[in-house]
């Protein structure tokens, strides 16, 4: 028997195909908008990337969203099979905190602890896992709009706030400027899930790198299907605006990432 | 649609179902020895137990071990389903790290980002995630010894080890303190997979609280099965008494809880 390097692979295998890398760039980005180094927040915005993969790896199963593409490529548990899935899936989150506590160097430990106290609740009952079983709750049920944006902030949005909050803790930040960062946050959150929607009625499986059409056929409560698609597109414009307006607080040179990247959510096609 | 509590309902089944609790009350033991209060480590007490009982639903799914009972109760994906039981286990990996850094009061935050890397190691891709992937791999195979204690020391020793270690860097212990838990630990963890093997094959289900003689009948390697029962018997005694010699470095009432625990897990009868 050889001691497997399985889960090894199979962890490796969903980090690196390829994502966006949204939540650690709003990471980095929120640690330089305080005056933070990127070294600094290196190490937590790695682990928000694995939290983020992990629920990927889980929301794919079988038993969750049965899903067989992501980012192009076979789902974890098409490649290596159920088991090594779950336990790779617990496997990178027990990894983010420990690369978290672990590697962070140069940030007092009153910082690293309240990072990772946000990441943890950002995660747990009250933030991304409510969002999933709500969301698995919901299939083939009528979901009002205000049920719909429920399920997105838990499922989206908290981490994603959780990345920006974090970046602004290691890097320095005060009070104030973590409160603008997470309504900040808080907007391109729901953008991010609006969008999502958006390309999934109007775009191919090619385009999309995972499978379209999928909350149609499964039956999801989505935006375009709650409000139409026009009038999901002008939601996603107000959004945007409004989180432009927060970054208003902060020098221009050093809010232009954040900009930009909100530009780009709101932008994409993919 | 209401908002589940379901995902709090199914963490709450588990983690209270009934335990034997011995990694709070070996971390509670342990910063006791080094003169530290009980209040300081409830947190982690806690912490370690949500992880454990967290590692026991994902290793009951139908994926992985297919157990029905656990404790004596269904186990947790019969009573909330297979999707509601990975998410459940996810949240309170989660909530376990938070609850750590968010809850962990008069201690100095050095110590506390220590103990949560010394968490997520245990648990993770070096520890008992890595002994369930090798476990689950070594069914219908030949194992040897060697690679029968590598498997337990992963899937058992390292959680209860990483109990000990953070219940003595909570506590304030010294280095030298921290090096004599974690030999007292790796060899009680060696010592729990070993009582808990003979149990499997001596004992019916109900004394257990689970399913008896599962591991004969789905081809595991266990210690009963590769040294013979007499034989195995007597290496558990060998591990006690390994146990208590390093614990001889402490002053004797202290490390009395300690002692009567390896005592306990020597003569356990379910």
């Amino acid at each position: 028997m050889q001691h497997p390097e399985k889960i090894h692979e199979a962890m490796r295998y969903s980090l690196l195909a390829g994502g966006k890398r949204i939540r650690p760039v709003l990471c980095i980005a929120s640690c330089e908008l305080v005056g933070g180094d990127e070294s600094l927040v290196m190490p937590m915005a790695c682990a928000l990337e694995m939290t983020h993969t992990m629920s990927l790896i889980h929301d794919d199963l079988p038993a969750l969203d049965n899903d067989d593409l992501r980012r192009g490529k076979p789902t974890n548990h098409k490649v290596f099979g159920e088991p090594t899935a779950i336990l790779a899936g617990d496997a990178l989150l027990a990894l983010a905190f420990e690369h978290v506590a672990a590697k962070t160097v140069g940030v007092s430990t009153d910082r690293v602890v309240r990072a990772i106290t946000e990441l943890g609740s950002a995660l747990g009952a009250e933030g991304l896992l409510k969002g999933q079983v709500t969301d698995l709750d919901s299939e083939g049920k009528d979901v009002s709009l205000s049920e719909l944006e429920y399920i997105h902030v838990h499922k989206t949005a908290k981490l994603l706030e959780a990345s920006v909050v974090c970046g602004v803790i290691i890097g320095g930040g005060n009070v104030i400027e973590i409160e603008r960062v997470r309504n900040y946050a808080r907007c391109i959150g729901l953008l991010f899930q609006v969008v999502d929607d958006i390309l999934d009625v109007t775009k191919s499986s090619t385009v999309l790198g995972k499978t379209a059409g999928k909350d149609l056929v499964s039956d999801k409560a989505t935006y375009p299907k709650l409000m139409g698609i026009e009038n999901a597109k002008k939601f996603a414009e107000e959004l945007f605006s409004q989180a432009t307006k927060e970054l208003a607080y902060f020098e221009v040179s050093k809010a232009a990432p954040l900009y930009h990247l909100a530009k780009y959510i709101v932008s994409r096609q993919n």
